[in-house]
Order: C-alpha cells, then sequence, then structure tokens
C-alpha cells in the first residue's frame, strides 16, 4: 500500500492510498476556496447524559449533485473536483462541511450539570473516504483487492485520528442509498472522529462493566460464543463470523466480528485483515439482492474509545437496512425515536436464513 | 364527558368518549373478523440493555388505504369499519395489528443475561386514538373542547393501562406524515401500553437518579427552571411553558412542561388540564407554518413508569419534526441510527425565534 499526502486548496488535507507504487500523485487543487468555516458546538443533555452536535453552519451544504459535479470524482477536462489527481483508488479527504473541527479537548466537567448549560466547541474531525473513482459504482462491486485498500485506509486513519488529544471515538461507516439521506452517490464513506464517547458505545461498555463484575467474563466473548454456531449465523470464515443478532433492531442487520477479539481495527489479526474483503464482499452482495433493488444500507465499524473501555470493548461491524420489503420502509416512529423501544417486524432467524439463502 | 364501551366483532375493546351526554352507541359492529393473532416477543439485547420488540406477524399489515377504504371513519353507507357508530367525536380501539397484546406479566430475571438468550412474550396492549371522524382533518385544525377531550381519553387510557399488571410503562403519541411512515392518515395517535421500561426513560430516570444522590435536587425541576426565562422559550401559560430544549437533536424540537411537575398525566393539577388544548394547537398551528406544507411530526407525551422512578420523573410532552427545510428531511443515518450521536442543523435559539416569530 502507498500513500501520498497533499493539501486541498482551502487548507485540507488529502490521502491518496494507491494499491500500486509510481503513481503521479503531483496534481494540484486549482480551485479557489475559502477557508473552512465551522460553528459546530457539542452540548450536554444532562437528561440523556449525551452530547449532542450543534452544526448550525451545514444546513445550505450542497444536495444530489449530479454526476458532472459529482466532488468526489476525479479532477478531469477542466471539472474541477475534491481530487485533483485524473485517477485514484482510494482517497481520504477531510469533509468541506464538518460537523466536528478542531482541536480543542472537551472538558467533561464534573458530571452532569443539570440545570445550567454546558457547551463546548464541536472539536474532532470528520472525513470523507472515496472507495473508487467510478460515479456509479458501489462497495459491492469493488475487487476484494479494492475492498483491502479501503480496510487500510480505515485502519490507518483510525489510528492516527485516535492519536489526536480531541478525539475520544473514531467512527468508520458508510451510508448507502437516498433512502437514509444520502446527498452524495459516489461511492463513499465517511470518519467521524468524536470529542466524546458516543451514547451507543458507552452504553455497551457500560453493560459490559456491570456484567464483568457480576460474571468475572467478558460480554462480548460470550455473546459472539453463543451467537457462533446458532440459527442466526449468515456467513463465516476461519476468522470472522457474521450474524443477525437476537435481538435485532432493523429489519435486515447483519453483525460482523472477528473470532478472535480486538478493541479496534488497528488491533486486528492478518488473518482476519485478510479474509475481511471476501467475506463482507459477500455480505453486501446478499443485500442487494435482497429486494428489487439493492438496499438501502448503514455500514457501521464499532471500535473501542481511544482511552476508555478498551480491554471490555469488541471491534466488530454493524450492517443493516431499513427496507424491509420491495415497497416498505422501516421509519423510526414515535416508539422508535421517542422511546428508544424498537419494534422488528422480521424474526431476526427469519432474516438470517433469508440472507443465507441469497449466497451468490 | 360521557364514555361508552362496546365490544368489536373480534372482541377487541372500543370506547366512545362524547363530549355530550345523550349519543346513541348501540351501533354493532357487523364485520366477521378473525380474531386477533398475535406472535409478538420480546428479547433482551444485553449489550444496549434493552428489549427489541419482535412483532413479525405485522409484516402484511394494511398501508395507505384510500380515503374510501379508511378503517378510522365512521361507519356510513355500508362501507363497515373499525368505528360502528355513524359519528363520533373521539374514540380508542385496540389496534388490529398489535405489536404488543396479552397479560403475562415480563420476567426481569436476574440482570442481563449476556450470553444467553432471554425472550419474552410480547405483552402489554397497543391502542388507536381517533381524534376526529373527519378524514382530511389534523390534531391542528381540532377545536379546543375536542382537544380537551382528547387530554381526557389520553389520561384516562394511561390510568386504566397503568393498572394492568403486565403494563410498566404507558406511551400515548402521534405520527403525523407520510415522512415518517405513517400509514393512515385520517387524525389519530397511538397508545402503546409496554411491558418494560423504555429505554429512553430508563436512562431519564437513571440520570435523574444520580442528580439526586450528587446534589438533593431534582433534575426535571432544575432544567425547567433554567429553560423556563430563557431564550428557548416558545410559548407559555400560566401552568406551561413550552421551550426548544439545549441540547435539542432534532430540527424543531419543542418540550411542553406543566410549570407544577405531575408525574403523568392522570397527576396534572386542573388549572393545567384546562389550559392544554389552547396551548398545545397553538404550538401544532406553528409547525403547520414552519414550512411550505404542514411539518410531519412525532408527538410523545413522557410519563413516569406505573411503578418505578415515580417520584423523580416529570411528565411532559416532545413534540418534534423531522424537516429542516421546505426540501430537506433529517435522517437518522450512521452517527445518529449507528451510535446514537445526533447532529443538529439548526441551533435550538434559532429555532425558537423562529417558532415565536410563527405565533397565529
Amino acid at each position: 500500500m502507498n500513500r501520498t499526502t497533499i493539501k486541498l486548496a482551502d487548507g485540507r488535507q488529502l490521502i491518496y492510498y494507491d494499491a500500486e507504487p509510481g503513481k503521479d500523485r503531483s496534481a494540484v487543487d486549482r480551485r479557489v476556496l475559502p477557508p473552512v468555516s465551522t460553528s459546530s458546538e457539542v452540548r450536554y443533555d444532562p437528561l440523556l447524559d449525551s452530547w449532542t452536535i450543534v452544526a448550525s453552519h451545514r444546513q445550505n451544504r450542497i444536495y444530489l449533485p449530479s454526476a458532472q459535479d459529482c466532488p468526489f470524482c476525479p479532477t478531469r477536462d477542466g471539472h474541477l473536483t475534491e481530487i485533483p489527481a485524473d485517477d485514484y483508488d482510494v482517497v481520504v479527504l477531510e469533509n468541506r462541511f464538518p460537523s466536528l473541527f478542531g482541536d480543542q479537548v472537551l472538558d467533561h466537567g464534573a458530571g452532569p450539570a443539570g440545570g445550567s448549560e454546558w457547551r463546548q466547541p464541536g472539536s474532532g474531525r470528520c472525513e470523507v473516504v472515496c472507495f473508487t473513482s467510478k460515479h456509479d459504482a458501489s462497495f459491492s462491486s469493488l475487487s476484494p483487492g479494492r475492498a483491502a485498500l479501503v480496510l487500510e485506509a480505515w485502519t490507518q486513519r483510525s489510528a492516527e485520528l485516535s492519536e489526536l488529544p480531541a478525539v475520544e471515538q473514531v467512527f468508520c461507516f458508510e451510508n448507502r442509498g437516498a433512502e437514509i439521506g444520502v446527498t452524495q452517490t459516489h461511492p463513499h464513506g465517511q470518519i467521524y472522529a468524536y470529542p466524546f464517547v458516543t451514547p451507543r458505545t458507552h452504553r455497551m461498555i457500560a453493560s459490559a462493566t456491570s456484567y464483568r463484575d457480576r460474571t468475572g467474563r467478558n460480554l462480548f466473548d460470550d455473546r459472539l460464543a453463543r451467537e457462533q454456531h446458532g440459527e442466526r449465523v449468515v456467513a463465516s470464515s476461519p476468522s470472522w463470523t457474521a450474524f443477525v443478532p437476537f435481538a435485532a433492531r432493523w429489519p435486515y442487520e447483519v453483525h460482523l466480528y472477528p473470532n478472535r477479539p480486538a478493541p479496534d481495527l488497528l488491533a486486528l489479526d492478518d488473518e482476519a485483515r485478510s479474509e475481511f474483503a471476501d467475506l463482507y464482499l459477500d455480505l453486501l452482495g446478499r443485500f442487494d439482492r435482497l429486494f428489487d433493488r439493492p438496499a438501502p444500507y448503514i455500514s457501521a465499524w464499532h471500535q473501542a474509545p481511544t482511552r476508555t473501555g478498551r480491554e471490555l470493548f469488541a471491534c466488530h461491524l454493524e450492517l443493516f437496512t431499513i427496507r424491509r420489503t420491495d415497497d416498505k420502509l422501516k421509519y423510526l416512529a414515535g416508539s422508535e425515536s421517542a422511546m428508544e423501544a424498537f419494534a422488528n417486524d422480521i424474526a431476526p432467524e427469519a432474516a438470517a436464513q433469508r440472507l443465507r439463502e441469497l449466497a451468490s
């Protein structure tokens, strides 16, 4: 893997990840861009014990540009894009409209502030990961070699962003499909480097802590052991198990765990690393075949926070779709959005069975 | 208020709430209906310390019927609906496709079960509240008298459902708008009587408990006192305050609190009860005027659980829309759906300002 870092016209960082050495990465960003301006802050909600990102400068960002205006296509024929080169393998760049930006370490204060207002700068970093230069491709159409290169990029960026003092958790993810609000159709994912531990991860670590205190055992290990050979397994390799979890919230939801636990992507062993691409592409192919058109999905890498809970947490990927049938979506209405009580209309065992049948 | 309870053809309960006495409520449901069949269960997720409702029998329920087939219009001209009478004020009936059904009390066991699978029947109750017989109306178009009658129905049903041994929390809510998946356009809301305390409420009570232990004070009281006279107040009456919370997650989000705290609807005092309708209709009117068409919204009554945390919890309503602008929705993509880290593109103070300007 070969890596070249450049600066865009407004000072943002862009990194080319190339499978082969010797690519010319000297192209310069010839656009005139204003500096990135943000007014993000994070605000503490004492009732939910969590932070909300308030990023009011983002309200006017660009939506669904046509292919001709795609900012993630290579620069060609005078069309100047985010990527100065005329072709690329994988590119990671800082988001031009970041909801998290800056280096100030979050002051967690003395605990929940109750009646008082508690706000901090929305520090951290938002990056875009372009998986291919081909505008009409999808992750599922990538070669295993390309998918492995993306895993390399996720791993390196996670490790590097984790070293920033302001960053407490790194989240690599892909949103795919207009149904979940994707604003750019060019195949890409994102990386959020948060200045706080996200509520979901915080809760998982609290559960694992309580479980260890009660049983002396690791909750993630025990759960994986239970799912690993059961009726909800969708696919596996020697180093990985993909299963629909027992209490799945989404119509089709697959959790992909390395069989040898690791807190984050950097800690994956070589076998897991080399087997990932084939298995993940296989899963995405099944999601493509679930309905009359490729399913919209969210693919989310859960990694341990950078400084807390690392010995308890198990890195894994959660892949799920909000589509229930060819013509029905799962909406997060009152029960889910207001009470966080999820109702799933598809039994996890039936979802696993259907996904198993969709092997290519 | 006058109340008449009948049974539908399949044994489900239906209650007429009439503003005036003397209405003939003797009409019989002449349909032939199969018994309500459910296979709901709730499954424990040890990592998130929460229950998921698995209601796989609901996958084929009816979507978006035309006005002619509306099940919530009165029975007229041979069109047999869920409501046998030829007109009504407010009706509450058991949902024909409930995700929660039955009387078995949930066994909470000895705590999180970790690796083991832990499932229970999906006990509880799901009800529909029809706000008016007029198919094309909306809650915001109701008279104050009718809105007060709906409050009466919510209050009575909450009190009665709370007495069922299987029920741990009662949730009255309205989903409005196709954008959030509403399947019936007839103006109606729902009541879920859960066999567990919902994750959101559980978290709020945990926060309030921790705050009381640390400060000796009530978190809800202190938060309301702080918001009550600030720049995020949208509207108020002697007994109520409506404000955009400091750490709002949604583009336009209003919390409506009685100034005198009460754990649930039944505990509201007479002043709050009599002032509610005008203020709530005012808020809904503002939501109708936010965009070029009435905003989709979720309106959610947060009440204390039936048996726990009652002394700490403050009943309130949370009203929010997923619409950000005339042509943009707030989607729950990766950060929100996978990490529960919300990014809000509209500053709460700006949202409050705009809502204040939209007074009728």
